[in-house]
């Protein structure tokens, strides 16, 4: 029996130690190769099915090919992780099935909508920091033509988009964890509650996801006792720059100004005017390849100290939308140090 | 920095405590509360719709009910239980994300297909038992006209079911787990890893899981350097009849004899002759209701000493079916002990 030295706060968690991201890998399609953060992922797939047939098997080509990228730079091999944390969002999550089926890791699949590198963060960092694995791989995918095919409309009808949509993000983000090496840590995590505030407009996701996200950053204010300025970055996944504007009026309205250390990776990635991409970029490869792509090598430089990275995810599908549903949101918050 | 003393083998993890179920509920519909097993459960809906308008809502209002019922056996309030695992069969887990909103608690989303349960005892067991949390829940929903919906035809169009078919329960198990109290104990899991012998059969799952089960038991087996006369019983999800020969023909090929104890969720909760469910019933519910429900309080009552519990999954979207892709499957294990 352990005493409760991880509790903080109503729902944080601090580690002692924090385990160390000892791997990082990104791969991402053209569009965000083409992207102000090009230069940053490992790999930019040119051919948008990656060689497959279909869409869902491009997005589960690319899952492979970051795990076994983001293992490779950890200087492992596949048998000594032992345990994946990993998922998409495409329906039951076919992306990672097949994707991560000849890896032969024992996988608990997860779905959290676009938040789910950040809640594969928090559940491996959890397993790794007591002592149920040496290594573990936290993963998340999107790709926009399978995301389009199951949310939106056939690519070939052509529709228009507001400018409040979102550019689901070609892309994956894979990372190993260890209780030893590496530059940075999970120094904290704040699992968050689904927040619903009867947003209906699955065009404006980031309206609906910023409450989530505020939601989230405030507790992690609170559990641990801390400000804006105790973090030099706090970035979340892909509010937009719709998302965005909601979502520092909210931190005022709860008094925290967060607006000169705010950073979004789904407004990073892709150059607004040029690549008619509208709000920003979205999906849960969008955080995932960002950070492994632009955040940690921050980190690793020195550049920045301590990060708050709040991946969101906005939780509708096709059939709750048609159904007249609300979007509600949900944001897992992790904190990453400089070792 | 903690010793492996976690660790047993290639993929299991043994807990020295134990983390305790202190609570547990299981809601089924008419169907279920008309079988064999109608007598164990909490509760029993008459109405297939919970009063709502749609199958998902349906499908949501059991979770909410399950989940409230399960705190309350707990003797536990919504905001002592610190974090939530959670998952249904539906795309993008909309059942899930509307059926736990009003919860409030942290949640972590899971997709395991009808593994689902095994998948979030797992989860929680190793959260609890680090101390990263005094309660958390863990629970799993699948609703027979929801499921079809999703992953086969509109009820309405009344198509003709192979042999092989199972039956969707309507239902749902939640469980409180906790460091003390209770009179069961989850000793030891054995996560699964994705296992794709290449069949397609949506029809016949029960064929596509038995492979999965008996990678998991195996490896369980051989983690905890244990015989089958180790169990009192071994009890899959929802392999159903065909499903449950293949497993005990694959078990013998691996020098295992399994036959005397094996008992499966789905070929249990309904009745074969009478209630025309063919291979017997499936779903994240089916296991997590018979689990809640039936197994248990066998525990309990010290009928059974120890059982090894494997929720079985079959990974595929109507979209890979349609694509011609096969339907990999996934086990995941839980040792339950009678404290």
């Amino acid at each position: 029996m352990q005493d409760k030295e991880f509790q903080v706060g109503r729902a944080s968690i601090q580690f002692p130690e924090g385990p160390r991201i000892i791997g990082r890998a990104s791969v991402v399609g053209k569009k965000e190769g083409e992207g102000p953060l090009g230069d940053c992922f490992d790999v930019i797939e040119p051919d948008p099915m990656v060689g497959c047939e279909n869409w869902e098997d491009a997005e589960s080509a690319l899952q492979k090919e970051t795990a076994d990228l983001a293992i490779e730079h950890a200087g492992l091999v596949r048998s000594e992780v032992r345990y994946l944390f990993s998922g998409d969002l495409l329906g039951q999550l076919i992306a990672t099935s097949f994707g991560t089926v000849d890896l032969e890791i024992p996988v608990f699949g997860l779905y959290g909508a676009c938040s789910t590198a950040g809640e594969a963060l928090c559940l491996g960092a959890m397993i790794v920091e007591a002592g149920y694995a040496d290594y573990i791989m936290a993963m998340a995918s999107s790709h926009f033509a399978s995301a389009e095919k199951q949310f939106r409309f056939p690519l070939e009808y052509g529709n228009q988009r507001p400018l409040s949509a979102s550019w689901t993000v070609t892309g994956c983000g894979a990372f190993l964890l260890g209780r030893q090496g590496g530059h940075v840590r999970i120094s904290g995590i704040t699992p968050g509650k689904i927040v619903d505030m009867g947003l209906k407009d699955s065009m404006n996701m980031g309206a609906c996801m910023a409450p989530a996200a505020c939601d989230t950053i405030c507790r992690n204010f609170e559990d641990f006792d801390r400000r804006p300025e105790d973090y030099d970055k706090i970035i979340t996944g892909d509010l937009g720059v719709v998302g965005q504007k909601i979502l520092l009026d909210f931190m005022k309205s709860n008094g925290y100004d967060i607006s000169d250390r705010h950073m979004d990776c789904g407004i990073e990635i892709f150059d607004r005017d040029s690549q008619d991409t509208h709000a920003g970029g979205s999906g849960c490869g969008c955080s995932a390849a960002v950070l492994a792509g632009y955040i940690l090598p921050k980190l690793e430089s020195r550049e920045w100290r301590r990060v708050l990275f709040i991946p969101t995810g906005a939780l509708l599908s096709s059939t709750s939308f048609n159904e007249g549903k609300s979007v509600p949101g949900i944001a897992h918050g992790v904190v990453l140090e400089r070792c």
